[in-house]
């Protein structure tokens, strides 16, 4: 797990949905246990889980319900990196071999299937039925946001508003829902949960703004994933698509988005290229104008510690170098 | 949809189910929309949301929350079904091509994935904590019971406990569910939801030991799959199990379930030397009294339409020949 100083207030908790989530490994199958140590040591920044936390401690949550709820969300994302690893065949992820890299498909599906089924029900014991179904809701949106983006518009066709979907579908949606489900789950008078819920949403906007910019800019170690991975995959994310409104006629990068170009040498050149541009600080500007947004949807509430915390994340999003 | 007379009682709602389920295609995705279509029409027998219904008539449940749970007991059948074929690699499925015959895995992983999302959601609209608790613990219990199937025992090690504890997860668990949810959702007292749950997990567990059955005495074409077909995947069921007790060297069948046998003519040998033994009347026997057992859970039950229903519907599963 990565430590992020705005967490620190959510500590404790957070080793509780560390111990909540490694309840679902109380399986007796042997491999099931094996994966998903393996999945959950993998780590990642807990971010989703946080959010949640910070949100329900607004009023007082009863603390078991908080961290059930942080944990079916940090589960629900896993899962879904899970099947999108299948999905995109990728073989890196956070820098380990993906699951489906090292086992088959048909487990592969069933482990996502597992954490997604776990998820579900960590979701229910917080017998609340607004939070349940905002899960399932969310749930719903990473799914439709998936298969619009196997079977939507092409690269050349894909406008900025399809961005903005696709990221809001991949991961805006699920941080709105952890901190408008952690507001809910604390009682917050119903404007307030929609300011956390319009926090959440532009807090992960920025945030998965920053990961595409991160993916020409970052390195490949920190990141522990290639550089340019979504070019390699014909993704076109907002850099690109900054770029290609400046050189529309960049035909080396046509190349390397409709895989023609095999030559690592060729791709690193483009992904360089792109990096170099000021592509990359339009991005950079949308990313902290989000961030901005978020900040913006906190002032109705009231000061407090999670507040506090809140702002610094909002930094560190559009700051952070992995 | 396949006909039962016992389901005249709750045909109505069903038909409602059938709408609701189809609330599921109301995506922008066309693919998406194209595959739903193809996976609600390819039909199946509605037994699941046939169950959940008549449990919620004992007393008056909101007939929209009722509808609700019964199409959410079968979007979620229909998912792992299509999960399976991908698992399997199935190409038939009641006589239709798989989804993963005809599209690419990446896509099959997505629908399944969509169908669970919006189960779960559907599942929430019961406002009902235990119903969603009931159905996000049975999706836990499905998803464990294929990953024993792919990492349990090989054939030669598995026992009875073993194949009876496989039958309830991945088919009597959700019987049993459907059943429970639907009692719960009506407000009957404790017993009688036990006993509907009994009734329901018996009856599951008939209906899975014919349908084993049935891949060795059902014929081809009635079932939409080719008979065998547990065989032919290396899958020892209860017929073959008393076969193996009685014929413990019968290598032809060893070849079978190994893979070694590739010729048509010689596993079709096997599989109708199994169906002429007597192992196929010893199953038989098993499945009828498991439908006794379910009748017999019923005798708590105050005498009503439902009842009736659930009485003859524990018939039709032995003597079902599709």
């Amino acid at each position: 797990m990565i430590a992020i100083p705005a967490f620190a207030t959510v500590s404790e908790d957070l080793e509780r949905v560390e111990l909540k989530m490694r309840e679902a490994l109380s399986s007796n199958n042997e491999y099931l246990a094996q994966v998903l140590v393996y999945l959950l040591q993998s780590g990642g920044k807990r971010l989703r889980p946080a959010l949640a936390l910070l949100s329900a401690r607004f009023r007082t949550a009863e603390t078991t319900k908080a961290v059930a709820l942080a944990a079916a969300v940090e589960l629900l994302h896993t899962a879904t990196l899970v099947h999108d690893d299948l999905i995109d065949n990728s073989l890196l992820r956070r820098g380990n071999v993906t699951l489906n890299a090292r086992w088959n498909s048909g487990a592969t599906v069933l482990a996502g299937d597992y954490m997604f089924a776990w998820a579900a029900s960590l979701a229910a014991e917080t017998e609340n039925v607004r939070v349940i179904s905002i899960f399932a809701q969310t749930l719903v949106t990473i799914c439709r946001g998936e298969l619009n983006q196997l079977f939507g518009p092409t690269w050349q066709d894909q406008t900025k508003d399809d961005y903005y979907a696709r990221i809001y579908n991949k991961t805006a949606s699920l941080f709105a829902s952890a901190t408008e489900a952690g507001a809910v789950l604390c009682g917050l008078p119903e404007p307030q949960v929609q300011s956390l819920r319009a926090y959440g949403k532009n807090l992960g906007m920025a945030f998965q703004i920053v990961d595409d910019l991160l993916d020409f800019v970052g390195d490949a170690r920190e990141l522990g994933k290639p550089v340019g991975s979504d070019l390699r995959q014909g993704i076109v994310t907002l850099p690109t698509m900054h770029y290609l409104r400046r050189y529309p006629d960049d035909t080396a990068l046509a190349r390397v988005l409709t895989r023609q170009e095999t030559e690592e040498a060729a791709i690193v050149e483009v992904v360089s290229r792109i990096a170099g541009s000021d592509a990359t600080s339009l991005a950079f500007e949308e990313a902290r104008s989000l961030a901005r947004d978020a900040k913006e949807a906190l002032m109705v509430l009231p000061d407090h510690a999670s507040r506090r915390a809140m702002l610094e994340l909002a930094d560190y999003v559009v700051e952070r170098r992995m």
